[in-house]
């Protein structure tokens, strides 16, 4: 395969324009938009992405989740030949950017577009995918539809999670999105994910693209720590057992055990507590009970286990030295997902063919693509975050990016499709 | 001075438990009640009282800002002298126990009763007071009527306080007790209160009653420490700047200072952080600001000025070391009260004419007494409290302690009021 693939980047930012429409918030700095699933600008930006696949002469299925799914086979494919699919998601934190998810559907749908206008032939379908509910801001932690897509949660299990006054089947049902059956994801050849990198790693580093190798494996813990709450005033320092003063060791012990790891042995490890609420609060009571959330994340499950050996260790220390009684639970744990070799591959042959300055790295942030490498070969693909800002009005890609981005994913898709020059 | 005050243990008791029936919680274990100034529970509490202040023979006043007074001239006094004053305050903390409060205000009144019926004539007026809002949970921060009997805040500043909803003045008058004038602390000729412990220091001691020597100091901090909010996952350990973990180096600090100064200074020092907050607060984003409360205390202006000093390096090297930034204010600066030496002599030589065990203590706590030390003589007395607990149903003193300390403060009092046989 030889032939350029003439992604249109101008078409791209069209189509990232337009969706950013949908869910528009006022902000002074930058572009924002919250569009959480199965809500009006949810509908909206699903109606238009509908349009644009059909007028790209996709065929168009959304599954009983809400996935929506736009299948291109050339008449040089196999109809029957396992597609490869491309893809990522439309829904935003609260008052997110405009890149994160949708710079994925659209430069999937553009690839295919632009593969279409080249002179290549392939040999499998193609299908542009878009997933319900990655951002877990309602109905679920995250990575709804893409799970289901994965065979790790049911269809069933999916559309009962509620917000608390709606479940998924009605609010789907509401923006008319609730279709029938479930993609299966290991129906696919293979997956290929463009997102926004969400940090500063390719700005350091200057490359425009990165290709990820492994997706961090994250595990969460939820910390009790109970002293015993008494008259801040009367009770001397020998005989308080403060729980703030014990959770504060708990902090110090983790952000110090995952810095050495990082510096030494693994340096994507971090560990994180990110809330941290104490009873009573109040000034003038010694603290009776802090409670924590622990988030601890590396490409590497033995500096996980690490880490969590020093919470559990610490944790223990601090029954023994200060007297608090604690509890500790580990209800979330999801592996670090290494990428298939031959995506990461295909993503790797594309930025060189194309001569796109790019690094590898890891994805130290959850992603559709975490779901669906447990169901097939999958890559990811990062393109450069302004200052690392996401989740914010000030997320931004430079549209040169962009479309650099969406040429390595358009060679890299036809690669995995079996192009031959026709 | 050598007859006999026949304090009746009884009757104190039925006073205060007649009290406790006024704003009583249901609880599992012990007897609470919630009794806020200017409620309707407060009313009841205040109109039994009254009714048994009359009872007693006493003139009974109300200043403007409901603190209630009730005066005994027996015959023997000089009806211009200055009176000794002595009580404490009828409201709760919320879900508070039965004895702080009603104990020092039925104490002194029994002790007027009991001196009533002793062979013991007086030179000067007793006045048995009952303080407006002494615990801050409505209108102010708390001693909010002793603070205008002392003259440190004004009584049109005091009825214009509001709970969010009414004024202090409203509430008085709905409960019918706004009254007239100030009651003028300066113009005691010395204040003793009786109050419950709110420590275990007498329990360890063995001594049902303790004379207070001071009452601590409190300087009080509010902190914000400003890191950067980011992704925990995609932000490595080196590019963090983390408000939690630069706040958890301070809750240590001061931990670490209070606890050297109290072991090698000056043994009531105390530094508590009691309130800790994190935002954004979401378990997979580094936090990005802290807000703290520091509360610093002893009956040495030295330590607390040490402590503060600590609070304030402490935010220098976080400043330099870790790059966050930092704002400290210090809206609330008390200083310790030494309290009189004569009132405190009075009550030393009661407890040793009662051959009533006894140690001198310094209180943590603040009390209605710090304020009327400002403008006459004062002393302050406690009494033993099970297991420490106060602020709590579990608050309980024996019933044995009460009428120990009850006979300690009628002896003191009389004394004061220049008791001689009659």
């Amino acid at each position: 395969m030889t032939a350029e693939i003439p992604v249109d980047g101008d078409a791209l930012r069209s189509d990232i324009e337009r969706t950013a429409q949908f869910g528009a918030i006022d902000c002074e700095d930058g572009i924002g938009r919250t569009v959480l699933p199965g809500t009006p600008a949810n509908g909206q930006a699903r109606s238009y992405l509908v349009d644009r696949m059909v007028a790209a002469g996709l065929e168009v299925r959304v599954d009983a989740v809400g996935n929506v799914a736009g299948r291109w086979a050339p008449p040089s494919c196999d109809p029957d030949a396992a597609p490869v699919a491309a893809g990522s998601h439309l829904d935003s934190v609260p008052e997110g950017g405009i890149f994160d998810g949708p710079l994925g559907v659209y430069a999937a749908l553009e690839s295919v577009r632009a593969i279409a206008a080249s002179d290549l032939a392939l040999d499998r379908p193609v299908e542009v995918v878009s997933f319900t509910g990655e951002e877990g801001t309602r109905f679920a932690d995250g990575v709804l539809g893409s799970s289901v897509a994965a065979g790790n949660r049911s269809v069933d299990d999916a559309l009962a999670l509620s917000d608390g006054e709606v479940t998924l089947e009605t609010a789907l049902d509401d923006i008319g999105f609730r279709g029938d059956g479930r993609f299966d994801a290991s129906e696919w050849d293979a997956w290929l994910e463009l997102h926004v990198e969400q940090s500063g790693t390719l700005e350091r580093a200057g490359c425009p693209v990165g290709v990820v190798d492994s997706i961090t494996g994250t595990t969460r813990c939820q910390v009790t720590i109970e002293g015993e709450a008494d008259h801040a005033g009367t009770t001397p320092m020998a005989d308080r057992t403060d729980a703030l003063a014990a959770a504060s060791e708990l902090v110090l012990a983790l952000e110090s055990a995952a810095t050495e790891i990082a510096a030494a042995d693994s340096e994507s490890a971090v560990a994180t507590v990110g809330s941290l609420s104490v009873e009573p609060g109040a000034t003038n009571v010694v603290p009776g009970r802090a409670e924590l959330s622990v988030d601890i994340r590396d490409v590497d499950p033995a500096s996980i286990e690490r880490l969590a050996d020093t919470l559990e260790a610490t944790l223990s220390e601090l029954r023994a030295d200060r007297g608090v009684a604690v509890e500790y639970e580990r209800p979330y744990d999801i592996p670090p997902r290494p990428m298939a070799d031959r995506v990461y591959g295909a993503l790797r042959d594309a930025t060189c063919r194309l001569d796109v300055a790019a690094r590898s790295l890891h994805s130290g942030a959850g992603h559709d693509t975490m779901e669906v490498a447990d169901a097939t070969d999958a890559g990811l693909l990062f393109a450069r975050s302004r200052g690392g800002h996401s989740h914010s009005p000030l997320e931004h890609t430079d549209w040169r990016d962009c479309t650099l981005a969406t040429r390595v994913l358009a060679t890299a898709l036809a690669d995995l499709a079996g192009a031959t020059d026709a």
